[in-house]
């Protein structure tokens, strides 16, 4: 059977989509359109490439997609209430994302900022609780749950956001500063996506240092590719083009030039499918990815 | 020896305090003052009500101090998260907290969101590495992480407090009400302190539900008595006095009146220190904390 790339992408994610739906709250009393506000953000569209990793990375090393789902679907929440958060009036200030109205400009921003703490503990709570339904030991819960509150805590995403933050605007930024960003803002939880999948999937140490290798060199990958996409004003992030160079923010095109930028990206790609070297065919959906990801029209 | 609940209090927040401060990461690179903010908050004083009543709880059934001090420091941080963003300008739209300038006066909006936002995510990590560090079962911390994030998230504390927000300077609101948003927004995470301690400490299924009981009528006296300080306008919880009066807030005391609400908080609190009847001398702490909080200044 051949293998497509775009038909694995896209029934992984009509298999997220529909348990995303699943797990979210259904819907508000009267008195409060909190719940509404969470599925709105969740459901308002994304690749699901962190979910989608996480069960490549379990199926990698022999795990099933049904035992990955309910931390793949975590992520996921967590993503989205990072994207919320990003995009307040305080923050990034976005009207649009993905094309659609950002979760503030709908529902205000005091339900957005608490839409968003509750995608954030509610994963928590599905990690637990559909974890022990699937069947995942409480030493692997535990063990999934520190990944990633450690990845997006005070030391992984937010502190990218924070660093992302106060670098806006000024003039003298590394490349190197520009890179620690990358590597925590959205690095970090790409790599607990793979690592946490890859140990659902019962993989031994070498097999998670490998996919660790992998995971890293294409969150980098991944991200330069989007900052080049941006300023060649591709429409699939949904901002509009050019946005972040307005802003000032820390870009990799914005410090070594688009064509660079495209090298390193082309590089790190190659360096995340060399890590895959070791594994056998089950590895070629990760390997894809990779190559797709570098694909998308820059 | 006699017991003194005053000495109890002050010794046992003594403890968290200085757990508090080893927990907290130390310092930020020179990029975001992101762990400063962070401290900031948590080190702005604060009863340290629901980790004192963690670790009380833990004492009752037969458990340590220490075992139970990473959880009850963990509901701790959730709490000042929580208290971080109530104050944000979209909600509260506080200055001052325990008479101390809120986070975002100090740090500016976004910074304050995000310290919120990290001390969440990083209360579950500390739960996982200081639990396991403290010879926590996973199964425990398992199901200690289960309450506490059903306890905060979309069905709990977040809950509270949009429905809180929604209610707002509404004309027509129910003492039913008014009692959800205490029993969500304040009441949850001090009955999961209280539970997740007992659990901690070994208590068994009728102990546990003997710790419910209590936990829940002393959260709500708790409450009501903090909505009749506020109207009486007595100085201890550090907001100007009649503010919540002034926002429209849902109140016990704008309800039935002060007088009425006192009756209510006063018979909560026998029945909080009536479930309490079958433990030992070692539930004197519980029964005494409930006392106490009911003696404060109105």
């Amino acid at each position: 059977m051949k293998f497509n790339i775009s038909d694995y992408i896209s029934s992984r994610k009509e298999i997220v989509d529909k348990k995303l739906l699943d797990f979210l709250p259904e819907s508000d009393n009267e008195l409060t359109n909190l719940h509404e506000s969470m599925r709105y953000s969740v459901l308002a569209g994304g690749k699901r490439l962190r979910p989608i990793l996480c069960i490549a990375a379990a199926e990698v090393v022999g795990g099933t997609i049904e035992k990955a789902l309910p931390v793949a679907c975590a992520i996921e929440m967590i993503h989205t209430y990072s994207l919320i958060h990003d995009d307040l009036p305080s923050m990034d200030d976005d009207l649009f994302r993905r094309g659609k109205p950002t979760n503030h400009s709908v529902y205000g921003e005091a339900l957005a900022i608490l839409a968003g703490d509750a995608l954030l503990t509610d994963a928590f709570y599905l990690i637990v609780e559909e974890g022990i339904a699937n069947g995942l030991t409480p030493s692997l819960i535990v063990d999934v749950i520190g990944d990633i509150s450690k990845a997006a805590g005070s030391k992984g995403m937010v502190r990218g956001q924070a660093i992302d933050l106060y670098l806006e605007g000024s003039e003298d930024v590394s490349l190197e500063s520009s890179e620690e960003v990358h590597t925590l803002k959205t690095g970090a939880l790409i790599e607990a996506s793979v690592i946490t999948g890859g140990k659902i999937g019962g993989g031994n140490d070498d097999e998670l240092s490998r996919l660790r290798l992998y995971s890293r060199s294409l969150g980098l990958a991944f991200q330069i590719i989007d900052d080049v996409l941006d300023v060649a004003g591709g429409g699939e992030i949904g901002k509009s083009s050019g946005v972040d160079a307005k802003k000032k923010k820390v870009t990799y095109p914005g410090l070594i030039g688009v064509k660079k930028a495209k090298e390193i990206a082309w590089k790190l790609t190659e360096e995340a499918v060399l890590a895959l070297r070791d594994f056998d065919d089950n590895s070629r959906p990760l390997r894809e990815i990779a190559l797709y990801l570098r694909g998308r029209r820059y």
